[in-house]
C-alpha cells in the first residue's frame, strides 16, 4: 500500500504548507481522504491521475479538512469525468456542495454519490473482493469518523516449480492457491502446504484526524499496520488539546502503543511549530515506530 | 492606484496558474475582488495583509471566481479578526458562505456583512469621500456583474511657496485647497488660481470578467483609466466564446476602442493556451495600450 501525503498541518493553508489530504493506494484501488483547500493543485503537483479516484472519505467539516472538494467536483467535470464518484462524509456534506453545484448552474456529468454519515458507531461503508473500509468514530468539537482501510487475505502463494516437479496439472493451481490439496498426474495425494507459502500479511491502515485523546478507540484499530493519528500540539501545549479536542504527540504515540501497531505517521501540526521533528522526538519518548507525514511525501509500506 | 494580480487564469487551479483574483488599492482601501481556490495562500505570497480587506466583491458564482472566499473567511477568524467584513456578491453567495460556518459550527468573531446583488442595472455599492464603487451588469451564464472604482476629485494642490511670498495666512491654506478665493495678510484679494494648481487626475479602474462581447457596456466604462476585460479565448476559437459567454482578446480590445479607456489588461486566459502573448498580439490589431495580466503582477497607475 501507498499513501501520499498531499496536505498535513492544521487549520490554514500557508505558501509552503498545505492542510489535510492524502491518497491511499490498497488493493489497486485509490481513496482521496479529506481535501482541504489547494487539494486539486496538490494531486496535480503529486502527479495523481484525477480519473483514479473514485471515492473520497471527508473526516468532518472543518474547512481544513473538505474547502478543496467543491473545486475537485467541479475540475472532475470540467475533465469530462464519466465515472461515479462517491463521497462518504458528515451529514450536510451533500448540501454544501450541491448547493454550489446549484447556484453555478453546474451539474456534474457523472454520477455523484453521497453517502452522509450520522452513526457514532462503527460501520462498513465498503466490502468488496479485496479490502473493507470502515469509520472509526473519534471525538472532536464537531461530529468526525476516522477510516479503517484492511486488506483482505489474498490466495497462498503458489511455488510453482516445486508444483510441475510433482507433476501437478497446471488446471489444478487454481484449488492450490485456495489453499486446498490436490491429487497429482500420477495418482499422489499432495498437502497444500508442500506446495504453496502463505499469502502476504494483509495490510491495513487507520486515518484519525482530527480527534481528542481518546483510548476507547484503541480496540478498533489493535494491531493494525500503520496509523495516521494527529499530533496538532507538542506536550508543551497539552493543555490546549483537550479544549481544542485535539491531541499532542505523546498522546497519539500512547495510542499507538496500547493498540500494538506496527509503525504510527504524524501529523495535523499546529502551525505554531516551526520544526516538526520535534514531535516524533516527543512521540519517541513512548513508542519507537514514528514516521513524521509531510506534503509531498509518499509512504511505501509492502 | 495598484491592482495586485492574485490569479487570472479561466477554469481550474493548476500548479502554476491561479483563478481569479485581484486586489485593488484606491483612497487609501484594499478591495478584494474574486476569491478563486487558493486566493488566501496568494495573499500571503504577494505579502498582502489580511486585515486590510475589509471589502471583497464576487463577480459571479462560477467556482474559480469564489471558491476560496469561505476559506479566507474562515482564516479571518482564525486571524482572530474584529473589523467589518463586507461581502458583495449574487444572491446565494450568503447561503453557501453561512451553511458551510454553520456546520463547522464555527461562526465568526467579527460582523460579517453580506450584500447580495439581484440587480440587472447598475447600482452603487460604496460612496464615500474618496471614492465610488457600483456594478457593471454582465452577460455570462449565470446572473454576474462587473465592478467599476472611480476616485474622486481631490483637494486643489497648493503652491505652498506662493501662498507663503504673497504672505497668505496658513489658516487659509484649507480654503485655498478647496478652490476658493482669499484675502492675504496685506490685505489683497487672492484668486485661488495663483497659489494652486489642478488636482491629480481622478484613476478609476473597471473589472469585467467573465462576459461575452458586450457593446451595451461601453458607456458605463467610457473614459476610463483602466479595464480589466477578460479574454477567454484568442480569435480563432472565436466560435467557442458566444455559447459560452466568453470573450477573445480582439472582443477585448475592441470595446477598449469603443469606450475610449486609457489601457486595457487582459486575463481569464483559457488554460488551454501555452503562450499569453499571443493575446496580446491580437488585441494590440484593434487597441494600442494592452496589459497582460499574470499572476503575481502588480500595476501600478499614478
Amino acid at each position: 500500500m501507498k499513501i501520499t501525503i498531499l496536505g498535513c498541518y492544521a487549520a490554514t493553508p500557508r505558501s509552503f504548507t498545505n492542510p489535510t489530504a492524502q491518497v491511499l493506494e490498497m488493493g489497486k484501488q485509490l481513496f482521496l481522504i479529506d481535501c482541504g483547500e489547494g487539494t486539486q493543485v496538490q494531486l496535480r503537483r503529486n502527479k495523481i491521475k484525477f480519473s483514479r479516484i473514485k471515492h473520497i472519505f471527508i473526516s468532518h467539516l472543518h474547512g481544513d479538512h473538505f474547502y478543496g472538494l467543491v473545486g475537485l467536483v467541479s475540475t472532475f467535470r470540467l475533465l469530462n469525468r464519466e465515472n461515479e464518484l462517491h463521497i462518504y462524509g458528515p451529514k450536510g456534506i451533500k448540501e454544501i456542495i450541491t448547493l454550489q453545484l446549484k447556484l453555478a448552474n453546474s451539474w456534474t456529468n457523472f454520477p455523484l454519490v453521497f453517502h452522509e454519515l450520522t452513526s457514532k458507531e462503527p460501520e462498513i461503508l465498503i466490502d468488496n473482493e479485496h479490502i473493507t473500509v470502515s469509520t472509526l468514530p473519534l471525538k472532536h468539537r464537531v461530529y468526525t469518523n476516522g477510516y479503517l482501510f484492511r486488506e483482505k487475505e489474498g490466495d497462498r502463494r503458489l511455488i510453482v516449480d516445486e508444483a510441475r516437479r510433482l507433476n501437478i496439472d497446471f488446471t489444478l493451481f487454481k484449488s492450490l492457491k485456495k489453499g486446498k490439496d490436490v491429487v497429482s498426474e500420477d495418482g499422489e495425494l499432495i498437502p497444500n502446504h508442500l506446495v504453496t507459502e502463505d499469502p502476504p500479511e494483509p495490510l491495513s491502515y487507520a486515518f484519525c484526524s482530527d480527534t481528542v485523546y481518546d483510548p476507547e478507540l484503541v480496540p478498533l484499530i489493535a494491531n493494525i499496520t500503520l496509523l495516521y493519528h494527529e499530533s496538532t500540539f507538542l506536550d508543551s501545549e497539552e493543555k490546549l488539546a483537550f479544549p481544542t479536542k485535539h491531541s499532542t504527540a505523546k498522546q497519539a504515540a500512547a495510542i499507538a502503543k496500547a493498540a500494538n501497531v506496527q509503525k504510527l505517521l504524524l501529523g495535523h501540526y499546529s502551525t505554531r511549530y516551526d520544526n516538526i521533528e520535534l514531535f516524533r522526538t516527543e512521540a519517541r519518548t513512548i513508542f519507537e515506530n514514528v514516521l513524521l507525514a509531510d506534503d509531498g511525501m509518499e509512504i511505501v509500506v509492502e
